[in-house]
């Protein structure tokens, strides 16, 4: 049995949905896996709820989920997954009994405004997002068409095991994985295959191991005054923006480290209403980062540390949450290599590689992999190259399709591999 | 010739317009003046464009042009004061020459959201604000209420010279007044008369000249620096955040002065986007206050020596705007006491002083007086005491309407004692 | 009795002993005081060892103890004193009961190299410090020869009460007087009568009780982090110098009160040895003031709050000393009137006044004057005007010798005036 | 013709010097290499004056030439390093023509005590340090007597060519080398060998090349300001601490670079005279460092660019010096395996390897191998293992001194091998 991915992936691209709110982008998800005969678990099944990082408001929350009712989500189906609970797990055991192999696919949209000009090929093409203002620039799409190709592929049930498929809500930020982990799914997964598309990586090449991935922890903090007059009572103020920015000042101020290559960041600051008002209000996003999760540790602590202090000093009440969260990745040799000699086998990648150091990003699915070493199993996670007009994140990103039908062949083959 | 001033005041209380938004309220003030005979001036006529400052944003003057219009607005009139040119001036000519006497009243609202507990009087009285998230919480409704009725008093021109009464646009903040200065409108005043109803003065008492204005100062500075990813490139990145945060602890760092009372303030920081992304952008708003104009005018050279200086370390581009700035008063000593004669001609007023320390405020008449008397004429602040209960600014601020035909009545004697 | 107070004051003038080490000077104070009949306290009997104030280390104590010894100080005069203890009170009992009225004397000198040009008088006349890099400044030598010139004037015992001669160290930092007070020996004080000499007021002009003086509080703190290898391994290092700067930025930054002027300054700052060791310890030493007691307290507390944070965020160990303080003098009107009627009779006081605003010093002796009114008695503090080639602390700092005796006169007429 | 090399390490470790006052030490290696016959250059010849880099103050070298002349040196000879010009070169001509081979052997000590526990061997043996605050903690005083030992193996000038010995002063703080290279001193040298005794190598084992040293800038910052009474005038004072304090934090705030690892220091910074004054004047240690010589160029404008915008923000005059530099090496494979062929032929050397990374220190003497290279020669930085007792600046820091006569033995055999 075949999908069309390409229009598969092209409807998913005209309707991009950011982290947590893939209600439309799911529930297709569900209804196409249910149409292959496939045990689909989602809604609060698949996530813990108290595990989702950076959840958005519910205000935010509920308009993206009445507009996928609006834009025809199976209310049946969608409602399971109202408040942001958008994992779909779609499983199909095999003819006799054997390892389970699973596969994750992230499903999310970032917040950017896609570009509307002629030469941007969804646009000339007609598949433009019509969710002004979100837009699939990071491939997701792709994936998703992908996971729901490799579903099709295998729904005939040939095959000696489980295959589990793992489609993902909220990898953008590393948010939406370690919920998932958190509810147990990954816990009876013996193989597990995760993959990007495009990543710098040219067309026809395929790596059968990523690295690079760093740990990474984004903590969101607010800092809680006293507003005053700042001219006829200022010593009545307890301000929240110089908190915020001593705080600011010391975090970036923290020392490297001879442990391991460091990141720290602090993207956002915002406090206060008034010329004059003594702020009593301000709050701040952080990021840490670390080729050493040890490291990343140590500095996600000192930050902490800091926020803590520079409070404390102007007599502020805080709160820290961590709003995203990623560890390095390892890859098991045994997958890698497996991998790659299943790649030789699919026409049109011309190069086949282990692994190449890759930028200084962070992925999600590395809580997913993690889990299924910890439990014995094996994972890896492994990048399909594609041409890019323009780099991920960017208004005219775009991936080449002819490796859509290509990715679903390697999945396919490697699905079949293992579990033989 | 009488006017109903508390309906007229309740009318204007429904609809708060924020400074330089005062389309509706500038319209019915242009009606009625026009209605009485007067010689009237708005639009560009009565305001220097580039000296407004802090004007709001294009859309939201257009937003609230929009507003005007469908809640009745007179076209004609109002498309004059489109983008922000809100000032109105109402001229009436006597019957012999003599000198002109002008009074300044001012007309803008503030963004708070009016209370809607019935023991608010205006909610209980049916004129509770019908623009959400706007109010007159600081009685400038009845500030033009009065300039009203006191057109009608002097609308027969039974005097010798001039009444010129100017209503005046976006006093919170200290915004409005300046580019009335500047369009040179205040040129021809011999007398000055401003005021302002409550002030924690109580009901029926009267201050012929109020003190303690400082001299202040309000900055917008916005610093654009270079975005990058936190993790692949932060060496790219030009950190906008890193500079205004040294700019905000530098700017409270600043000196005591001996020279007088000093106040500053950084009442709002924002910056920054998103966790892995080094800020390109932040903006900040600065307040200085003192009792000395010079010491204020150093303070404010120093923060923007500051502000440079913090955005150069960083290889930042930056700029500085002006968006609020008040001088002392010092009232003419003649007009006070001429003033406080009159009061105690007024039924109702019990206790009348000269003046006595306020706290510490600004007002933007200053600029008005300071023109007037530069001129060589002479001016005066005074206060019209109301028992309020809550302070200014306040959710729950109202004022005792038997204080407005009472200040019209004051004010009519002011200008026939003048003009006689 | 009559004391050469010229030549006294050179001898001391040209033996300047800095706080807490004004061992010759207190020795001769005592000798004298002894010669003259008085019951003569000094060492651990006038001072509460742990309240004394930035006491020098051991060693500068020692050296000039051995140097006083060097000097011609009495050794077992002097040996009591050892180690800092240099307060000396000499008292004498009238020929009838009565009151008892004190002065307060200060001998300290300051850490100043004094001028050796030919056009400043000690160098000229020969009595330029030869303990160089130390100089009276601060006119604390004329302050102890008056003192003497009066124990001398009362010797004869001819009034009804008690004189209580209190000779003090280490005024300059604001030291000395609270360990004399902590000892208890102003309880049974009745009158207090403090002065100062010079303080920008002309030769001739007496004020009946000094106005201006502030609260105030100087604090060292020491961080103590942990060094380690800038290269090799910086995240070992918990840095001093970091918490230390994070301290002062923020302690510039507290904000201005309504309730009062203050003042806040860090004086010092100093850490690190090395451009390649994290540095692991550094001190600071600040001050902070205010013309409201209660409001320099709140500063004193947000200071050392800031402080604590600044340390703990960079997990430093830390450590605050209290090393000057002083609070504001109010001076009793009756003792001030009848200062002024005295100084009426002195030949010499042109101009006598009550008092007049002075700038913004603090004085120790507000301490004693407390106390006293405390236990229900009255203080005041007064200033002998003279003329100064060059201001106070300043290497030609010099007083006009004729207003020496004149002090005596004055003092001593006070004296009687109370006694009788 | 051979030295007792272990002896004159001894005398040499007994009188320890630091960085530019090796006067001692440098006069004693003129003497034995002009009795070995060697043409010796010294003082003026060696070093240019002005590219002396962290020079001592006068005071500081003055009172070491004294001390040198108490303690035996050669009045003719030191005089001409008077003021800190204490590199010395040896040279001896061959028999025939052939190229001329450099070797660098640095003489400086370290400010460090001592240990005098019975367990640390010098004070065992009775060779401690006699110049008390300074010890020989880092092998120089091996360095040099390696050094020596050579030129008594080569003074019979029986091979074809030129040997150069090189004995450079303040190594620490990497100071000296650059003002020799400066001279042209390296510019006629075909190879050059340097190398390192212990640094965490084991006795027996010597590695070829060592790795591993960082591009590194150490600069001194003054910043100059006015100082006012805190109190009287507050706002007349320009704040150097404040500018001082500014610097430091922006400084550490400085961004990671994705292009090698960094590191940065504010290792020193001191201000200030006391609580109630401005302070007036700051100075500051900073370092820069990176496994990239471009990335440490970088951050070394950027802290410059940081230095200068924190003085002007303040008002304040700076001055930045460059105290200390160094560049990463890139040792010649040719000279790496002739090195290692040769130290395979030297009893007592068991391991040799090429090079292993080592930690992140810093060396000047790639200053002298840059040049060497830049004019077509080749150049290697070897380490001859040594088990310490105790790391490198240690005050129990000793070395094996079995390890002085095998480097003597394979310097000579490089030596020999390079120059038939």
């Amino acid at each position: 049995m075949e999908l069309d991915v390409i229009a598969l992936r092209r409807d998913l691209h005209a309707h991009p949905e950011v982290g947590f709110t893939e209600f439309r982008t799911a529930a297709k998800v569900v209804e196409i896996l249910l149409s292959l005969g496939y045990e689909v678990q989602y809604g609060e099944e698949t996530m813990d709820g108290p595990s989702r990082r950076g959840l958005p408001s519910e205000e935010a929350l509920e308009e993206a989920y009445q507009r996928a009712l609006r834009d025809g989500a199976n209310p049946d189906i969608v409602s399971k997954m109202r408040g942001g609970y958008t994992a779909v797990i779609g499983v199909k055991k095999g003819q006799a009994p054997g390892p389970t192999v699973g596969f994750r696919f992230d499903m999310d949209a970032l917040p950017i405004r896609e570009s509307a000009d002629a030469d941007h090929a969804p646009q000339a093409k007609g598949f433009r997002s019509v969710y002004e203002g979100s837009m699939h620039a990071c491939a997701h799409d792709g994936h998703t068409a992908v996971g729901l190709g490799l579903a099709a592929k295998l729904a005939d049930g040939s095959f000696h095991g489980t295959v589990k498929l793992i489609f993902q809500p909220a990898e953008e930020g590393v948010r939406g994985a370690y919920a998932i982990v958190q509810k147990g799914c990954l816990d009876d997964v013996d193989y597990l295959f995760c993959h990007h598309q495009g990543t710098d990586v040219p067309t026809g090449e395929f790596h059968g191991g990523g690295q690079g991935f760093l740990a990474s922890t984004k903590l969101a903090a607010r800092f809680y005054g006293v507003s005053s007059h700042a001219g006829a009572s200022p010593e009545k103020g307890r301000n929240a923006l110089l908190g915020a920015a001593t705080a600011l000042m010391n975090i970036h101020a923290l020392p490297r480290f001879s442990t391991g290559s460091t990141r720290v960041n602090v993207g956002v600051l915002e406090g206060g209403t008034a010329a004059n008002i003594v702020p009593e209000f301000a709050r701040m996003v952080i990021e840490t980062r670390s080729v050493s999760e040890e490291t990343n540790n140590d500095l996600e602590q000192r930050v902490r540390r800091i926020i803590a202090h520079s409070a404390e000093m102007h007599e502020l009440r805080y709160e820290i949450d961590v709003i995203g969260a990623a560890i390095p990745i390892r890859c098991d040799e045994e997958l890698v290599q497996l991998a790659m000699e299943e790649a030789r086998q699919v026409e049109g990648f011309h190069t086949v590689k282990a692994s190449v150091e890759s930028a200084m990003g962070s992925e999600d699915a590395s809580f997913m992999i993690r889990r299924v070493q910890e439990k014995g199993g094996k994972g890896t996670y492994m990048i399909i190259g594609s041409h890019l007009p323009a780099p991920h994140h960017h208004p005219k990103f775009d991936i080449e399709e002819e490796i859509l039908p290509r990715g679903v062949e390697l999945l396919s083959r490697i699905a079949r591999r293992v579990l033989t």
